[in-house]
């Protein structure tokens, strides 16, 4: 570990943590953009929501606001990726083992995907209606470092086979992230732990914000209660 | 344990397991209040809202979102009653120690409580000005129970030096359970824990309900972000 | 909530909070027994354990260490319950759709649990070779209250359906809580949260025994790393 | 947050979201060395251990599992190097406010740390009995980035003087840290918070193994209860 201290940059040690190896140059360079562009996506995002809440409440440990925050991330919550990671992973399988076309794979993932009325993980975008600047930030990265591989063409024809199907709808950050994640040979819960180490960053810089700016129990949080009528009587 | 599960309720082994000794009659009456008085606040109540940001965002853990709504129990939310609970112990504690009278130590703390610039935890009500009619059934309940002690005389010793020193704020529910659970024996760290087991089983029905009547990902949360502008971009 | 302060358990309220109507007399003694058996099981168990973990070395919240407990509970510490509830609830509801017998259906559902290399949830136990004498006072009680209901007959039939296919092994503890819940009306994600609910009591308890008795940081934990050679150091 | 991306470590990011301003190289090699020096420290810190009881009863959840090792992080565990910088940051206001000398302020707080029964937090070290070798990286680094300040002149001079009251205990990791996140211009803290960064990188790991290597339910705690005889059976 002294040599890791004196030479090795925190992302070098997240990568080998979960890789048993250390990273390339450009490995380093597109795990530190992936990081970074999960790591904050504004206080309304239910990470940063609850440990705001908890921040507020607690006063007493970080750490319980912190972790407030984590145990919002799930599959609805920061999913996406590793959802992504193992659609793209079993469309790979498929294609190796049965020496199919990527683009025929593709088509029937994205098939069976839509039979169980499931959405496809990793495509389409609440604010970005044609694609998301930072889908391509990541795949020009990745070009550069000659790290593209058959995760990010297998990512590309799902994103062709969608549009065939049903309409034009690009891949966001998440689809591009699995599709890397996949190309440094990376198993998806190694995606969703990654999308936790990183908005960890985002959640604590939530939590000193609230720590130090804020007055306890300000947040008022407009939940509908829509159930039956309150049986036990309202603060 | 056979013989509990035969013939006790769930407040008697909660008892039990914080005390050491079973509970009278009276006692339990008093704890199953207690519990039901604090279990639920309505959904926008912090311990709530967070519960339902991770069962939102999280649906593979219903444990993940229980938790998030207790880590934000803490001195700000769920400690007034812990808080008033140290007050009362302190002031009887120099009560016996110096043989003084009540009223004297009472108007003593809260002169201290203003000195500081603290307000006197278990007094005061964001929604009922005049009395919050919980302390009324609480009192009435220890004093049929015959279970009014030194705990409530001092309590209302404090809520009549206020009113002399700074004007009349009537005792809450948090005092009014304070004062009771030092009149039961309890040190104000079980007053703490008892507020969270009580406080699940609210926790847990909003939990239920978000899974099974609510979409994913439906909540928005109005925090405003009023630090520095933000430096990574909006999801 | 006046009333239900009044007159009315925590019990009662843990019932109306997950069912939407208070309970019968003995129904709520059926609940007290079940939230009294899933309370405690010993400083060991995974949920006790890692709330002195964490209130072992973090000291600053009582809550923190709570969730840290209830953050174990999942589908294989807590699950039992939960699992065999879904199992009964699949078995019964092949039962009315096709008029098929209990029994027919009870070895289909062990057949297929068998296939799929898998436990059947609610059955066997590490201690008790024979039977469990908490399952005995659980049936007994809903047998006295009126309310053994075609749940327990299915628990039954799992039971003989499983000693005839592999060999005799005993319903416990989860097994019979899951029957009578059934027999309830409840579904199965409401199994898991009342196993949640019963269990802070025990580990409130804990984590309260930690902080008044335990010096910090006692705990060493054996886990015994099996990996690739550490990569970062000791402590 | 494009540019980042494309430009940026998420070392960069790190101090960037806790600072309001970038690092510059030196600050940014400084804060690489203290993230990976706290990152992990073997699977029986109450961290790792927590998480892994978590990731063996819940595998349901990989959040859930990392919030418990989170949960762990408080005044006792993880909390030296912010305690350490409360003590600096002390030192040094007396210092600016009364120009006295660094070592008259240094033993001045050793003295009262040692009336009120503490241990000076940042001193001493369970396993390494002269000096741990990850301190002399940091102070080479900071030397050699041209970053040591007074935030390591004070904490040279709290060695100083512990060594002269009471006997020789050299400086650890986190009284290294300490003094080197004060002259970076953090504040305590943002020094808790970093910890938890850091170590959420050692504890995702951990989870990751043993949920890909490792049996459910496998850990055995050796959790001795001491307390009252068992009330309510064992598992």
């Amino acid at each position: 570990m002294l040599e890791l201290m004196q030479r090795s940059t925190f992302t070098d040690l997240i990568f080998l943590l979960h890789h048993d190896r250390v990273p390339s140059a450009g490995e380093r360079r597109l795990l530190d953009a992936i990081l970074i562009g999960v790591a904050d996506h504004g206080s309304g995002a239910p990470s940063c929501a609850a440990a705001r809440l908890a921040a507020s409440g607690n006063r007493q440990s970080l750490s319980a606001a912190v972790a407030a925050g984590v145990l919002t991330i799930g599959d609805e919550h920061g999913g996406a990726g590793s959802g992504c990671m193992d659609l793209i992973l079993e469309g790979l399988a498929r294609v190796h083992q049965s020496h199919r076309a990527v683009a025929d794979v593709a088509g029937e993932l994205v098939a069976e995907t839509r039979q169980r009325g499931s959405r496809v993980p990793g495509f389409g975008h609440r604010v970005h209606s044609e694609i998301d600047p930072r889908v391509a930030v990541l795949f020009d990265l990745a070009a550069r470092e000659g790290l593209a591989g058959e995760g990010i063409t297998f990512a590309r024809a799902l994103e062709q086979a969608i549009s065939t199907q049903i309409k034009t709808i690009p891949l966001n950050i998440d689809g591009a992230l699995a599709a890397i994640l996949v190309d440094m040979g990376f198993p998806s819960a190694v995606g969703r732990l990654l999308f936790i180490i990183g908005r960890v960053a985002g959640i604590s810089a939530e939590v000193l914000e609230e720590h130090t700016r804020e007055k306890p129990m300000r947040i008022k949080v407009p939940v509908v209660y829509d159930g039956a009528p309150a049986k036990t009587g309202q603060e």
